[in-house]
Order: C-alpha cells, then structure tokens, then sequence
C-alpha cells in the first residue's frame, strides 16, 4: 500500500519522470477487460431452451432483443472511451475513480437488461435500464471533466470535445424515457434504441463524406 | 462523450500525428479481451454430473462435441483476425464497429453450442448454428472490407488478402448444412467439423514445406 | 517446462539482457484481467427477481450492498496495484508468485460477498468477509516485501512506500471488525466500509490541494 | 480471412519486416485472458451455502481444496508459459496452435476440479483430473517443440530449455497418479499436489541461494 506522495507522484502531479502513457495504457486495459467480461456475460441470460424447437426460441425473442440493445450501447461506451482517452495526454487519481464509476455503472447493465428482458418490458424493469443508463452517462461526465482537469492535460483534449451535443441530449432522452415507461414502456425502450442509433450512424455518415 | 470532429480526428482521417498504432492495438485488446472470454465460458456449459462413474459423464458427450468444435472455430476467427490486423497499416470508425458486429455474431456461439449439444444434434439447433457462423462469417468480411477502404490504407493489405478462396468457399458451405441440418443433421455438423479442419490444417502443411 | 536456468535467467538474476518491462508488462495485464473478471463476475450474484414491480428489487438490498463495497475493495487494490509496480524496477519469482497469492485471495471475495449477503449480513459470513480481506492485504504485504527484496531494485521504491499508515492500519481494522461481527455484525460491516473511505477518500483531497 | 501466402507472411517465414514482438505480444495478451479467465471461474463453482453458521461451509471444503490445488496449477502454467515465450524470439503457425491445444486442456480443469470437489476425491473424477493435467502437459511440450522448430528461432531458447528433469517427470508422476485413483484416490491427488509442490518450491530456493 502506498503513502500519499507516491501516489502525488505516480499520478503525474509534480512530473519527476513517470511515464504517464504507462498509466493510460493499463486505465485502458483494466477497462478493456471489464468491458469485454460485461459484453460477454450478458450472454449467459440466453439459456438455451430444453425443446428443440424453433418455437421453443420465442419465449427468449425479448430477452435476445434486450441483449442486443444492451451489446450495442456497451460497445458505444468502448468507442467513446476509447476516442477520449486516446486525446488525453496525462490521467490523475480523480480520472482513476471516474472511471471505476463509470465501470460500476456499466457492471448493472447485465442485471438491468436480464430484469427487463424477462419480464417482457414491463415498466419498472424499462425504467431501471434507463436508470442506469443515465448513472453511467453521468459517470461518463464525471470521467470527461476529470481528464479536462487533470494536471499537465493540454487543450487539445477539450477542444477536441467541443460542443458534444450528443453528450448532453442522451441523458436528457433517458430522463425522458423513465417516466414514459410507466405509461408505454415499448415507447421508452424505443428511446433507448433511438439514443443507441444517433451514436452508431454517424460514423458511417463521416466515412461516406470523406468516401466522395 | 465526443464529437463528430474529434472522431474524425482519432479515426485517422486527417492523419494530425495520432499513432494509428494504439487505436489497432486496442481494438486488438478489447477484440482478445472478447474472444477469450466467449471461448473459456462455454465450458460452463459443462456442468458436472452428479454421479462419480465414468458413465455419468456419457450425457455429456454431445455437449463435449459440440464444445469442441466451437472451441476451434473461435481459435480459427482468433488467428485469421489476429493475421487480418496484423498487416492493416490504419484503422476507420467502420473498422470499430465492423468488428464489434463480428463479435456479436460470435458471443451467440456458446448459446448455439448449448442448444445443438443438449439436443443431441436435433434439425433446428444444428440449423441455428450454421446460420450463426454464416453471421460471423459475413461480419468478418464486412471488417476485410472496412480495413481495405481504410483512409490511408496501403495496397499491401488487399494484396495479402489475394483471392481468399477459404474465406469464400466457408459461408457457402455453412449455407449448404442448414438445409441439410433438417434431414441429416449429423451429416451438416460434419461439414461444420469439415469447415473448421480446411482452417486449421494448411498452417501444418505450410511449416512441413518449409522444413523440407 | 523449464530449467531452473532458464528460470533464473528470466527473473533478472542475473542480468543478461532481459528486458524486465516485459515481465512488469505480462504480470500487470495477467493481474489486470484477474481482478476484471472478479469484479464483474460479482454481478452474476445479482439475480433479476421474477416479479416486475418495484418491491420484487426489496430481497436483493442487502447483495447489491455488499456488492458494492467489494467493487470499491476491488478497485482500491487495482489502484494500489497498479501503483505499486508502476514504482518498481524488476520483478522476481518471489513477486510473481506474492502476487498469485493475492490474486488467490481476491478470487475468494465474490464467494464472501454472496455468502455475506444472501445472509443479510449473519455473523459468520461478515467475519469470513473479514477474514478474506486480512489475508488479501497480508498478502498485498508479502508482494510489496518481494518488490523491495527483488535483485537489482532501485531505492525509489522502498523511498516511495515511505511509513505506509493506511498499509498498516487496515489489517488492524479488519481484525477488530472479526470478533465484533459476533455481537453486532453491522457494525463490522460498517468498518470495513469506514477502511475502503479512507483508501479512496486521500485521492480527491490531494486533487484539491493542487488545484487551490 | 487470409490466403496462404498472407499467413507465410505473417508468421515470420520469410520475414519481410513483420514484427514478431507483435505475434507474440499478442499471444501472450490472448493465453493471459483464457487463463485469468479459467482461474477466476472456477470460483463459480463455490456456491455460497444457504446457512449462515460456520459448519455450514463444511461441505465446501473439498470443492475448496480442489480449487486451491487448481488454482495453483493455473499459475504454475502461467508462469511456465510467460517464461517460456520471453525466451523465443519468434513465432510460427504452429506455435498458435500448439498454445490453442494447451488452453483447450486447461480449459476443462474448471470441469474436473468441480467433478473431483463434488464427489468428495472419488476414483473416477481423481483419475479424470491426472488425465487432463497429463495432456495439458503433453500440450506444453507441443508448444516448445514447435517453439524450438520455429522459423528463424536462435539457439537461445533450446540451450535455455536444457534438461527439463521437471517437465520430464511431471507428466510420468500424473500417469502414475491415474491407476492409484482406483486404489487410493487421496494417494493421488496428494502426488497433484507434490508435482505442484516441484514448480513452486525451487523459485524460493533460488532466490534465497542469491540473497546469501
């Protein structure tokens, strides 16, 4: 265990020579690893059926469904972290523990999209899966403005950020979802895919732009 | 979360001095992360008997089978995207999600493998799992695909690829088992065995030409 | 299978060239995907109840609690860890196998926190949790005590761990929180969550000192 | 996927400036995760028991002296493993595929130590344990010969190999094991215990031998 001017030195306050790439690299990889064990678990919900049926299938079209949704806003989470730490020059103790936030948040999914696969969307699984969404967004945030902060970070990192209108509205929409999934849960889960959706299509619209 | 320019920054479209080489590095990582993580919990899958006699673990022996093979054909999709990666000089935002629809397709195989192994080889699961690899198959050439039209992509790549006469004959193959799967599905899962030696013994054949 | 020359070669015994980062780099991503694993598999504990309502979350309280105070110990010792070797030179055999001994013990947590909270926090189960975590911080000890020890080690090390007051203090706490579990077990869970604050708290207080 | 020539190209046969460091690097990421992973799921296995007192965990305690012996296994080959490729300068096809056969075998050592646990050390599950240790050594010795065999491979890593009386005598003491588990099956898993005890022990020795 370690006293505090270690860890003032390890975490690139007074730059006495510590490669800081070395502590972004393993950020990166801890969270790679987790993120990875997230994605994959989940798929452990889809218990294969004891008929041999395609029918026997059905009954698992909403679980499988959920799982999807839930595959594809953690492999958007992968992107962004992914893009964001990539722009950062130097990490602190404070992005360290954002990020565990975040990672926390993330580790829910699995339960929330299970809860709310087996129950067929009713509407307070489709608001805890909104719920959490929001948690990990926030949390996303939090680790965004404690890498803007970190000491030595350069402004090319919050430049890059800039506007981040999608940052701001995709919260926003999941508030919006959870009290819609009291009344039409199916509208609030279709929020969920819509936010998923404005993070995925883009990239392929910029490909196409620079295409022609 | 990020912006469109930031993406289009440290996809590599630019080329403002990011290092191409940490974005490949860690889509590898996270990719690694995934596959290892779907090949280690299919053996979950089994579940030891109660009985202590060796012919307790008879009813075993079709979800051993089926645990095999989808053991080498996770260890192939390893290799080929380990050697696919290895010689693309950049990668795109189409490249990102290309191989995380690949890797999508691929967490379905330890259910696929569940359901074919505790059905004993019944029509529709030994379907379902042709159409699961096809999946896996079509995703992984949408990634050569995206890799080749990589901004900043060298000719060495899709010259390597050459014709690529396995990576054309595999998803025909698997489209011929699945109508197979309904009248002789143990004759489909041969050609899936059949499928994953093509892959795999050429390596052998390679290195006994070379050492002759 | 190797020689025990091989072996000494390859620990940095005797310095030939090897290069040690290597080593640090394998150990790091070993134990980096270790500890993910563990700390997603927590997750698993957190069973979707059958019911859809509100009230059906109520049972899981007391698990989604101790799973929260696992996920924080495990991401404190992450952080330490990650630390620790970022302040060593070499690595031995004795420290890879200090550190398999506390991977082992961090392996046990899970089973501890299940146990701790399918019980809501019975006697026995708060002091095994106790117990799991004095033996992973002895351990965290033993790999600190090989780091210094290993051949080749620079003084900045054994400089950087310095007095170590929350090294010492926390196994003491742990101890007092065993028998206490006995007679009030809340009360010893109420400990091991006041350790894991003053692990996590410092980091934000030396934020805010730089940044004043 | 790849042509024949491609898969020439990258595994180091004629050597037209592919960085090996990356094949083995990534082989080395690969192995770590399929063996943090195995290591870390046989916890699983550990299911917390219903009762709260401390007799009631009294039944774990094979399953949890089969984990520990397992575990330890997991780490001996880690750490054989890690040795190992530092010590090889390249890679070839057939290395990929010998460490897949390896990782294969270790990964049914989760299924045997459950079995053996289950059945309090009966005559079968015992002997099933020896035989998957045995090939998963027999494994092992694939992967040095193909390492010693690869393309370009210095003479390094064979004189750095030398005699192997460890690795030699750990697959007869297994085969040894397997008829006993039929007589006296706590004979053998103590001779499991005793070959773990030849790879672990000397690490210490020889370092105390260098600190005098």
């Amino acid at each position: 265990m370690l006293t505090d001017a270690m860890l003032r030195d390890s975490i690139g306050v007074d730059g006495v020579g510590h490669d800081h790439r070395v502590t972004r690299g393993r950020l990166e990889a801890f969270s790679d690893g987790v993120i990875a064990i997230i994605i994959t678990i989940m798929v452990l919900e889809l218990v294969p059926p004891h008929g041999s049926d395609v029918q026997d299938l059905l009954p698992l079209a909403p679980i499988f469904v959920a799982y999807v949704l839930s595959f594809a806003n953690l492999a958007i989470y992968w992107n962004n972290h992914h893009h964001l730490l990539q722009a950062a020059k130097t990490v602190s103790g404070r992005v360290l523990w954002s990020n565990m936030l975040l990672l926390f948040w993330l580790s829910l999914v699995p339960f929330a999209t299970a809860w709310m696969g087996e129950n067929e969307f009713a509407a307070f699984p489709v608001a805890l899966y909104g719920l959490i969404l929001i948690m990990a967004a926030v949390s996303y945030g939090f680790l965004v403005r404690a890498l803007i902060a970190a000491p030595g970070q350069t402004s090319t990192l919050a430049e890059a950020l800039g506007d981040d209108f999608k940052g701001r509205i995709s919260p926003l929409l999941y508030g919006l979802a959870i009290p819609i999934s009291f009344i039409a849960p199916l509208v609030a889960f279709g929020i969920y895919w819509f936010v998923a959706a404005i993070w995925i299509v883009p990239d392929r619209r910029i490909e196409q732009r620079i295409a022609t």
